[in-house]
C-alpha cells in the first residue's frame, strides 16, 4: 500500500527546502505520494499540516522553514512548534519539524548546505518512521544529527 | 462560489490595518465577501476569530494588530498568537496574523507604512490561499517578506 | 432579552476590581444581570469563568486581578491568560482580561486610581461588544487604552 | 451530602505539604472525603488531577508541590501549572495549586513554616470554595495571601 | 494481569536510555510488557506516547531523551514537556518524563552515569505507580531525586 507524505513549506525561507525534501523521497527505496502546500510562513505550518492530513489523506507530513535571526523570529519558531505538536496530538500522527534557524549558518553558503542537508537527512527519518521503524530502534541513543555531523555516542 | 474573508482588528492599534487589508481585498481580481469584528485588543482577537470561523461563516480570517513596544506587551503578542494557532486547529482553516509591533517602525511615519502595507501584501497572502495555491508553491523558499523588503534567496 | 455579564476577580488583588466594574456596568444604558464569583488567585480565574459559562449562563465574563511586581508573579500572569484564551476558545464567547500589574503605578495611588479606572474602561468594552459592536469598528486603530490615556493614532 | 477533596503531591517536595492540607482539612467546620495520590515530580501532578476527578471522583483538588531552586526548575513549574489549567478547563473544577519554589525560604527552617502554612491556608480555600463561597467574594480585592502575610488593601 | 509499559526513546540522545529503563524493569518484582518506539529527537516524542497508548495498549509510557546544551536546545525541550504533559490529559494515563540535559554532566563519563541512572530510577517510579502507588505516599515529601542523590527532608 502506497503511502502519503505531506511537505508543508513556506515562502519567507530563503531555500527550496521542500524541493529538497521530496528529491531525498524521490531517491528512497520505496514510492511514495507527495502532497505539497506551501504557506506565507512558520505561523501558517500547524493548520497547513491539519490540513494535508484531513483534506490530503497524508500519513504522515514534514513542516519546514527557516525560522529569522532576531528574538521575534524566535517567539514565532516556538508558537509555531507549539502548534505542530498539538497538531500531532490531535491527529495522532507524526509532523517531522525541519527548521533551520537563518542564524545557524556561518554565512549564506554554509546556511544552504544546512537548510539542503538537515531536510534530505530528515526524509530519510520519515522514510524509517514508515517503512521501517526497527531501524530507528537500531539507532537509539546514538547521537544521530539531521544538517552538521552527529554527535558521539558517551562512552 | 463566493468566499467569505474575516477582519479581525483592534482599537488598541494606532492605524487602521483592517480597512487597509478590507482595500486591497477589494481590488483584487475576485469579489470576496468581507465580514468584519473589531475588539479592544491582541488577547481579543482568537475568539473573534472563532466567532467570524462559526457565526458568520467565513472561509479564512486576517487578525490585524499592533503589540506595543513594552516587555509586558510581547508577551501579550505571544498569547495572542499562540491562541490564533489553537483557533486555526480548531478549525482547519487559516487565519492569517498581520501583527505589526510598535517599535518595529523607526518613527511614526515609518510604523504607519508599514502597518498598512503589511496588512495590505498579507491581504494579498489571503488572495493566493483561497484561490491561486499553486502561486505560492512557486515562490517556496524565495525569502518573501510582507511589509519590508524581501530577503534575497541563498545562492 | 437581558445578558448575563460574569465578574471574575480574586481575593488577592489590593483593590475591589470587581465591585467598580459592576457600579460601572450599572450605569451604562442596558440593564445587564451580573453573577460574580471570586476566587484566590488570577490562576483561578479560567476554570472561574468556565464555570460562569457553564453554570451560570454568563453570556461574557469579565477576568479581573493584580499580578503581583516579581518575576514569579509574571509567570503567573501569563499562565493565566493563556488559560482564559484557551477558555474562550472552548465556549466561543469573549472573556475580557482586566489585569493592573502591581507595579504599573507609581505609587499605591496611582495603582488605586488605574485598577478602578481600567475595571471601568473594560466595563463599557462588555457593554460595546453586547449592545453595540458597531461602535468598536468606528474606533478600530485609533489607540484607544484603558486606565491610562489613548494613544494618537498614527498620521 | 459529602464532597471529596483530591490531594495530590510528589516524592519531590521536601515537607510533607500534602499530609499538611489534610490535617487541616480536617479540622474545618465540615466533614469531607479524602483521596490522596502521590506522584514523583511536579510535572506528573496535572494527569494526577485528571486520574483523581475521572477515577476517585473528587470535586475538588490541592495539587501541591515545591519546585526547585535552579533555571530548569522554574520552567518545569510552569509546564506543570499549564498543565493544571489545562485540566481545570478540560474538567469544569478547580485545582487549587500550592507551590512553594524552593528559593522563597529564607533558610530550611522558614522554607518548612512556608511550606505547612501555605498548604494550610489554601485548604481553607478548598473549603470556602466548596462551601462558602461568599465569604471569598467579602474578600475579594483585599490583598489575602497564602503563607506569608497579607498585603495591605490599596487606600 | 499483565501491564503493558510504553518506551519512547530518540536517535539524538547520546545514550541508550531506553535500553536501561528495560532492564530494570525486568529486575523488578513482577512481569511487565514492554513496547518500544524510537523517534529522530524530543520533539517527536508526545505525538510517539499517543501512538504508545492508542496503536499498543500501553498502560504507563516512559519518555527518554537528552536535551542539547544550548539555548534553542532548552526551548525544543521545554516544547516536548507542554507535548507529553498534554498528551497525558488527553489520556488519562502518566507518561513520566526522563531528561537529562546534555549539561547536566561535568563531563561526559558523569553524563553517561547520570542518563543511566536517572533511567533505573523512573523505572522504579513506573513500578510503583502500576503497582504499588502506596509506597510513593508513603515517600511523600521526602525529596527524592531520580539520578543525582535524594535532597534532605526539611527538619
Amino acid at each position: 500500500m502506497s503511502r502519503v507524505v505531506g511537505i508543508a513549506d513556506t515562502t519567507f525561507a530563503r531555500y527550496d527546502m521542500g524541493g529538497a525534501a521530496i528529491k531525498e523521497l524521490q531517491t528512497l527505496g520505496r514510492t511514495v505520494k507527495i502532497k505539497r502546500y506551501t504557506v506565507p510562513g512558520i505561523k501558517d505550518l500547524p493548520v497547513a499540516c491539519k490540513i494535508l492530513f484531513e483534506q490530503e489523506g497524508c500519513d504522515i507530513v514534514m513542516a519546514l522553514g527557516m525560522p529569522g535571526a532576531q528574538e521575534k523570529d524566535k517567539v514565532c519558531a516556538h508558537e509555531a512548534s507549539q502548534g505542530i505538536i498539538q497538531c500531532q496530538l490531535q491527529q495522532g500522527k507524526h509532523i517531522i519539524e525541519v527548521f533551520v534557524h537563518e542564524d545557524e549558518g556561518q554565512d549564506d553558503k554554509e546556511l544552504k548546505w544546512l537548510m539542503d542537508q538537515r531536510a534530505r537527512e530528515h526524509a530519510k527519518n520519515v522514510y524509517l518512521l514508515l517503512f521501517k521503524p526497527d531501524q530507528l530502534t537500531k539507532l537509539a541513543g546514538t547521537g544521530q544529527r539531521e544538517g552538521f555531523k552527529d554527535a558521539k555516542p558517551l562512552r
